[in-house]
């Protein structure tokens, strides 16, 4: 039997949510999934999070990400981990998403974002990115049910108990604009908290 | 300005998608609530997971959970964290929750498990408790609410980007008893391999 290798890239200030979510269902997946066929080779899954723009200063980095992507069968990347696949290069036209804050970065690296909807994860030849917590789980799930099949991919859903009943409602978009303005005070202190001062994110 | 205490008893096992997301929102909240009034006081957030079981056997953690949980202004549980909440005695009579391969436990233990629907969480008196990763954020969504502001909860839930849309839909409780009679396989060598033999679940 081959084996899949699934590489995470770890890196100061990453989001342990959204890798978690990723690790646990796709992880799951796998490790059930090696019963059946599977390609060998290896995939590679890039985190993002609210603290990790400095991470795209690190040529190293950059360098790892950039080859370890080339060549492996598929990449995906949560939240900000879009623009760390972006600064590598690998998303040179193609269609993409990130962190909503993080949209306008991600326009300016050479990706095309998707608009928001339908779903909070696009792919795009062997790259999906995904948006958030729930773009992470939800891509998890798409992901894993191209890798195995749907039926493990559903056994994963179960297992975590992924059944989600938010209590105020989805994220409203059409009104996102207005939403911004309102949390525009909340959110410039989050970010003045949560990034450095040379790569600050300037509010809209 | 007085501050409240988060404390999130972590011991083998645990589930981390589940804590983390319980500290990512809840902390967040709270980080900005320290600007508003909060009671000073302690509150517990006890995770669960499912390697967890053997905590059951762990007569000091409990002990700990039990004096804790009596004196602190609320509890939480995710996931089987309410079985050892129930084990300390703290649910007796009570509407609770928990994954849902556990609520036969939960119910042996004392508690009176919530029904499925309609949310993955239920709250009875100081005691809130959570079914899997989504009652896990819905649940720091609702307390969060409760405990600073909906806006505030809204906010924490724009940044995390919690907007769900599973690919496969939302789980369907109403064929539980066919979807565990199909994933009964999977599930057998899932706990086969999760669980310590001397407390093994027993499919129904």
């Amino acid at each position: 039997m081959r084996r899949k290798t699934l590489a995470y890239v770890v890196y100061p200030g990453i989001s342990l949510l959204e890798l978690v979510a990723n690790r646990t269902l796709l992880g799951g997946m796998m490790a059930h999934g090696t019963l059946l066929k599977f390609q060998a080779g290896y995939d590679v899954v890039v985190g993002g999070g609210a603290e990790t723009l400095p991470a795209l200063a690190n040529a190293d980095l950059i360098e790892y990400v950039r080859r370890a992507g080339q060549h492996a069968e598929w990449v995906a990347a949560t939240s900000t981990g879009s623009l760390l696949l972006a600064a590598a290069g690998l998303l040179e036209g193609r269609l993409a998403t990130t962190h909503w804050a993080y949209t306008d970065r991600l326009a300016a690296s050479g990706a095309r974002p998707q608009p928001y909807r339908p779903a909070g994860w696009v792919k795009d030849g062997k790259f999906t990115t995904s948006a958030g917590v729930s773009g992470a789980i939800d891509m998890a799930l798409a992901l894993g049910a191209q890798l195995t099949n749907q039926t493990l991919a559903k056994f994963g859903q179960l297992m975590i108990e992924y059944d989600p009943h938010p209590p105020f409602g989805l994220l409203d978009w059409s009104s996102f604009d207005e939403m911004q303005t309102a949390l525009a005070p909340l959110l410039s202190q989050h970010l003045t908290t949560q990034e450095p001062a040379h790569l600050r994110y300037t509010l809209r």
